[in-house]
């Protein structure tokens, strides 16, 4: 069976840059926002709209429960819902079978849950994410510390809303992942050739 | 400054073998039941209380708040409570001013907060951590599936309780560690050398 490693992140963790450079370290194939362009091309619906449905906007999934949900969005809407899970859940478990990888969210470690993937789960203190969003900031981007704050949170409440929705688990909480790291105040370069090697013997 | 690692751990999780293997493998000095030793001679009461008040029986932490519990347990208990906090504070801090240490349990996360230690907390799912107990009972002990999972459990209520009374801080949840390790179907003696590169390089 091929070796699979997910990587859940708060935003502005650096889960991102640690899943790439794991990646490349263990000589994985590396899947993250690819997985959104193949969902567009599979279903005929744009990148922007599968993108919101992957970000959790609330029109889509307020409230929580399947049930509810089709009560309120409407049956043509669910379905275009279910269209978009139906396509992630086939691609994500397609490019699993193809090769050793490392998936970055998109709820990869409950739609591979049956190839037993190693669970990573990224996260750091508000200060040090503000700092890394700070520092990765394309020019012009400016936005005011509290709307940095806000944007973060905004980001991460549609993460675990959405991967809530999905697994029926609870995004973040450390019984559904195998390792949980901290990298506030840590540098990812650096640790990542060891958190591979720790990985290689887990 | 010394080095300092502060492991927090589900029982049967195998926290403590993985701290005392750490410790060897860093060359650390490694403390855990030294600890309630050591607050014995200290305070004059015996091990055995000493232990039950770090266990949190219920007649002692009852209910959670400080506040409350002044009123509830009376002032000589309190004050009892108040002696084994205070010797547990100076001989944990005591002991991290001598050498680079690892130690397992009491508080000491939270009682060593301005030297900054690396907290690990070491969990694992119930089925793994039965199966632990069962490996490593002395010969007699023989508790039914159900009764083992409740003392299990039991333990793990009392460790919360004394932590949240003691640091007003969550026990077991992500944001007071940097890093959680899953220990379900792993091999502590295998994985620890890996670790221990790890976190020398954090």
């Amino acid at each position: 069976m091929k070796k699979i490693i997910t990587v859940g992140r708060e935003f502005g963790s650096g889960g991102r840059e640690l899943g790439r450079r794991l990646a490349e370290e263990l000589g994985f194939e590396y899947y993250d926002k690819e997985i959104v362009s193949e969902i567009a091309k599979k279903t005929s619906l744009s990148e922007g709209y599968v993108k919101s449905v992957l970000e959790s906007k609330p029109h889509q999934l307020y409230p929580i429960t399947i049930g509810r949900t089709m009560a309120i969005v409407g049956d043509y809407q669910f379905s275009q819902l279910q269209t978009v899970y139906q396509a992630q859940d086939s691609i994500i478990k397609d490019l699993a079978s193809k090769s050793d990888c490392v998936i970055v969210g998109r709820c990869a470690d409950y739609i591979l849950r049956e190839h037993d993937p190693y669970r990573i789960f990224v996260y750091a203190d508000m200060e040090s994410r503000l700092r890394r969003c700070r520092e990765r900031a394309v020019e012009g981007e400016d936005l005011s510390e509290k709307a940095l704050k806000q944007h973060i949170q905004d980001i991460d409440k549609g993460r675990a809303k959405y991967y809530d929705f999905y697994t029926g688990q609870k995004w973040g909480a450390k019984e559904n992942y195998d390792l949980l790291l901290n990298t506030t105040d840590r540098d990812i370069k650096n640790l990542v050739p060891h958190l591979a090697n720790l990985i290689r013997n887990m």
